[in-house]
């Protein structure tokens, strides 16, 4: 296998085939500002869906659709009864999404296979590109529910029964679609896992970095938290016989910012959500609602984290006449990464001479679900701004070249070289 | 005069009859909370207003409505040479409101002069009671219009011109309800200004004191703060990269209310709007924009606290990449009252026996303009926990008489008594 790595380091995707291919995928569902809107399971899905199926077979591969529509677009290796090296992410994108979120990894997959193709390589086990059905989450709840359900996290009937805003099941938006396949959704042997996805965060463009070599995600926790006080008149209530809430809630929205401080290098705090009422001018605020969003790379920081939020809570009681409720709502556990895989990732990289630095992932993909049943890691490599999301969501295609350069070596450490051809 | 003055120490208001003509007042706009909802200029308005102006000529008050529907109910003096004492409020509401607000003054008035009648007591100077025109600026802005209009703080073409959410302008909705006066709106020589008044705050209740001797207003100086970020994935995102604009927001709500504490016993700082984008959970927000109503009861303090709100603002700026922007939108100036108008209040409670303390308002009141061109004080008194502009809105009947009693002994005082009959 040795010989094999060192004559793969002279192997090339081709980056100009693989950036047509996400402008061509780009059209469909493309907005007047440059991103695209391609919400899960609907017609604009199943033409993307259609696109990369049609490309998959032909270069050759086999296709499967699994019950919750996970496409798996399979290479053979020589020796097919090994498990197969996966990779893949998702096509679907919020409502403003961009070109490069989740598409960027199917089609780094699918160059990959063309390359191959291209260069008449034999692996070893055989590849598959992985489309993961409704990473977003924007118009069926949960998130990540294809490979959620692919790892167990969630059963399939109750993922097949929930409902979008127009009352239309997953169930029934998969028929109407085409894609309610018959293969089970249901993980198998799987030698590793390799998803390549822009960074959504700004580490790398920062550092100058081009790749990031992903260590594994950040473990959330999610909170409600409620502070009850008494709304008054502006005017004539002295300070010191008020009850403000949001007085209250700028303390609490400090000491998210603190506990996070306090647990670096990983631990994120965040309060994105604010509802304040009766939110008048003149009106001393008499209720405010807020999300707080910790995050940690291990689940003993986390808790500590957890521990410091409700100390925040006991002691603003505490020092008020305000009541404080706090809920969590989500939790996920932090997801370390594989080591072997991890370090097929490094090895890449070193090998092509791209600066890379060590990253764990601040929001989930569906590698995050996959890590629990595959040996799994991810390639990151920068976009513009650290932003996603968005419209204008940006990569430079010497970075979607870098990143699936290094998808490519990873994968064939991973899958073995059987023969190569030229 | 002192001897008449002690003469009318045994002299009482009908609390009972007050009262009455209180809850009748209110089955007009009555909400099913027990609230009131009878917004300037409508036909519940027009209701209101014939209600008083018949209850007024009941007792023999010759009526004048001005070009802003202000109405002048007059009880002649034995000398009609002599300026009137000018006592009333206004009896439109918020459309949430209460039963007190407003009405209470202009009813109380009614019935200092119901008292004078009963007693056969004839004043030196005119007494008038005065309905102020869209005192709250629910409908129209802007608020205290009629009051305004008196004073010269508004001219009176651009009011009529003001138009409601319909586009009804206030000329317009005048004439539809009958109330379009052609007394020229401006004012004369007044001898006193007297207001009577829910405290709409707390102290009193604190203090379980009946009687508040307002000896002025405080000054108001309104913000409009927008604090721009960046928004950014709340996962992928490290702090120290962070540009939270929400954060940043709370640092300044805890800056406002510092500089109101620093600027005791009147300042007043406060925080009561608040937009927050995008607002979603695990956003880190990228742009805020909230309202700073600072209150002092002098010019000196006001500047003083402006003063450390736009160091606040500087500070915040120099420490972070965030931009900061700041707009005044609203200055009244702090408006002491007069003395021997204060202190005939201040007598009155005394005379009577009730506990009084010297309050500053905290709200705006018809009575802070007419200060500008009458001698002028209000007159407090409790209301249930400090809470008005509310449908649970509600005082006491006892405070209610207690605070008529105090406003016929106040007003008797600047009247002066000519004779009196039993």
């Amino acid at each position: 296998m040795n010989s094999s790595l060192s004559a793969s380091a002279t192997l090339h995707i081709n980056g100009d085939r693989l950036w047509q291919s996400l402008m061509s995928l780009a059209k469909i569902g493309a907005t007047p500002k440059g991103g695209v809107c391609r919400l899960a399971l609907t017609e604009l899905d199943r033409q993307g869906r259609d696109q990369f199926v049609q490309w998959a077979k032909d270069i050759g591969c086999s296709i499967r659709i699994d019950e919750i529509g996970n496409i798996f677009a399979r290479r053979p290796g020589r020796n097919n009864d090994l498990p197969p090296v996966l990779t893949g992410s998702h096509i679907d994108t919020q409502p403003t999404g961009g070109k490069f979120d989740g598409n960027y990894g199917v089609l780094a997959g699918l160059e990959v296979l063309r390359t191959l193709n291209d260069r008449q390589i034999r692996t070893e086990a055989p590849i598959e590109v992985v489309v993961w059905t409704n990473e977003e989450g924007s118009r069926f709840v949960p998130v990540m529910m294809g490979s959620g359900v692919f790892v167990d996290a969630f059963p399939l009937a109750e993922t097949l029964a929930q409902t979008d805003a127009q009352n239309i099941s997953v169930a029934s938006a998969l028929n109407s679609i085409g894609y309610a396949g018959n293969t089970r959704s249901q993980h198998f042997p799987i030698k590793a896992y390799f998803e390549a996805h822009i960074e959504q965060g700004p580490i790398l463009e920062a550092r100058q970095d081009t790749i990031g070599v992903v260590t594994g995600a950040l473990g959330q926790r999610w909170y409600d938290i409620t502070i009850t006080g008494m709304e008054a008149h502006a005017g004539p209530t002295p300070m010191e016989l008020r009850k403000d809430a949001l007085l209250a809630a700028a303390g609490l929205i400090q000491s998210v910012n603190r506990i996070a401080l306090t647990h670096a290098p990983h631990g994120r705090g965040t309060v994105g959500w604010i509802d304040n009422f009766p939110n008048s001018r003149n009106v001393i605020p008499g209720r405010v609602k807020l999300s707080v969003d910790l995050r940690a790379a291990s689940d003993e920081v986390l808790s500590s984290m957890d521990a410091a939020l409700h100390a925040a809570c006991r002691e603003l009681r505490a020092d008020s006449t305000l009541a404080i409720d706090i809920e969590q709502v989500v939790y996920f556990p932090p997801q370390p990464f594989h080591q072997e895989q991890i370090q097929a990732v490094r090895n890449a990289a070193d090998q092509l001479g791209f600066t890379h630095t060590d990253i764990v992932s601040g929001a989930g993909h569906d590698a995050v679900y996959l890590a629990r049943v595959a040996p799994t890691a991810m390639i990151f490599i920068p976009c513009k701004d650290g932003i996603s999301h968005n419209e204008i969501e940006d990569a430079k295609p010497e970075h979607i070249q870098a990143g699936g350069n290094v998808l490519l070596l990873a994968i064939l450490e991973q899958a073995g070289i059987a023969s190569a051809g030229s």
